[in-house]
């Protein structure tokens, strides 16, 4: 019984997500059918998280056990073979066999893509989030720096979240323009629901001056999510980075 | 009476190329299907070329007739509201009357897309023609400079081609590379059916070893469509730029 580590990206535009549900296409659908074309039976997959409809991943993780011998190099043609275009497997690993991709994950990256552009781009449609104002990047990346540390990110959680303790801390935050796209990278332990965007949306807020970029510790502090910005559009946002000790792999 | 030059960018992804035909979508059919609904009738488009199936245009160019005073300014935003989001307009120029989108151009540039890399890009479907081997850029570079010139391009003109003067003087042409992006770009004051397409298959073949670069100024001596390499895939190719006199514009 081998335990495999698979990373992957896909485009979140034609899947409602990557949880599997009834009735709707999704990552983790596809994913399992691959599985049981390949292995001839469907394994239990274990994902590093989960991403709403519409949310992209340039680096998603999950692992399966199989009893299957075909080589750890030929996995990810295997899967790419039946795989539709828009989800691509790009590396395969054999990792200890208790290891777990939710369980075993010691932080993550995600990034949040606004366009500052008057048009859209017709070659990503539902890949950025429009945004045709002019953005003030280094205001912004300021007033991100104050979501780094430990703290209870309540106000950063949408309502409806079953998870009790809303503690996280954040390694690192900012934000960058590359030519009309202006991006939010941030890093952390965990993320709780819809963190990210509710902070894009709050971002959008200190560039409008509707929020003041030294407010946000206090609006930390108020654990009150009706004092964060509006919860940004799916669309600009990427699962980036997944992070591992490497020593689990074998 | 005024004529307005459009420029608009659109993914080919989704329509059966430019031309408005019966049973597919096409661009020029949405198009047309914009200006009916802002100026309440259809007006006579001129359109700079064709593209086919699956081809994309970064610039593209349009011309029409029109009595109605909306300004000019306000023409980009009317049309992108009733277009889908995979075609944008972003300019709209007053040009003299008797402008003519194709009779009056003075050349095109184009641009073919090569992934060189293992796996698919699944943001960018159907948007770049994936070639997963090592590819000699200088080389291939070097080819691509015996395209430059007058010449008869029958060699490069797909059979079928009702134009009977196959004479075309090509500006420029160069291939660079750009991360894992291979691009062929070329200038020229006109091209024949496909010719775009079957250069890069040529410099593929050149890639390859089963074209050696300097047999290509023989290749279009031949005037023989056999001896050019294969017709590349339409995913990868890009109209990039439309040339004008600029005294063309009022």
């Amino acid at each position: 019984m081998r335990n495999i580590l698979l990373k992957i990206a896909y485009s979140g535009v034609n899947y409602h997500g990557w949880q599997i549900q009834d009735n709707a296409g999704t990552v983790q659908a596809r994913i399992q059918s691959a599985a049981y074309d390949i292995f001839g039976y469907c394994p239990d997959i274990k994902a590093c998280s989960r991403t709403d409809t519409g949310v992209h991943a340039n680096e998603f993780a999950l692992n399966f056990k199989t009893d299957s011998n075909i080589s750890i190099e030929k996995i990810p043609d295997a899967f790419n073979h039946f795989l539709p275009n828009d989800i691509r497997v790009f590396s395969a690993e054999t990792v200890n066999i208790d290891f777990h991709a939710r369980y075993d994950c010691l932080g993550k990256e995600y990034k949040y893509i606004f366009l500052n552009s008057k048009y859209d781009d017709p070659f990503r449609v539902g890949l950025v989030t429009k945004y045709p104002y002019p953005i003030d990047v280094e205001k912004l990346n300021l007033a991100s720096k104050h979501f780094i540390g430990t703290h209870d990110f309540s106000s950063f959680c949408a309502s409806g979240s079953s998870v009790e303790n809303h503690i996280r801390t954040i390694f690192n935050s900012k934000v960058e323009r590359n030519e009309n796209d202006v991006i939010f990278i941030i890093s952390g332990n965990g993320f709780l629901y819809n963190m990210v965007r509710i902070m894009a949306g709050t971002l959008l807020a200190v560039n409008e001056n509707k929020i003041q970029a030294d407010e946000i510790p206090d609006i930390i502090l108020s654990k009150n999510r009706n004092k964060a910005g509006i919860t940004a559009p799916p669309h600009g946002l990427y699962l980036n980075k997944v992070f591992y000790n490497e020593e689990e792999i074998v």
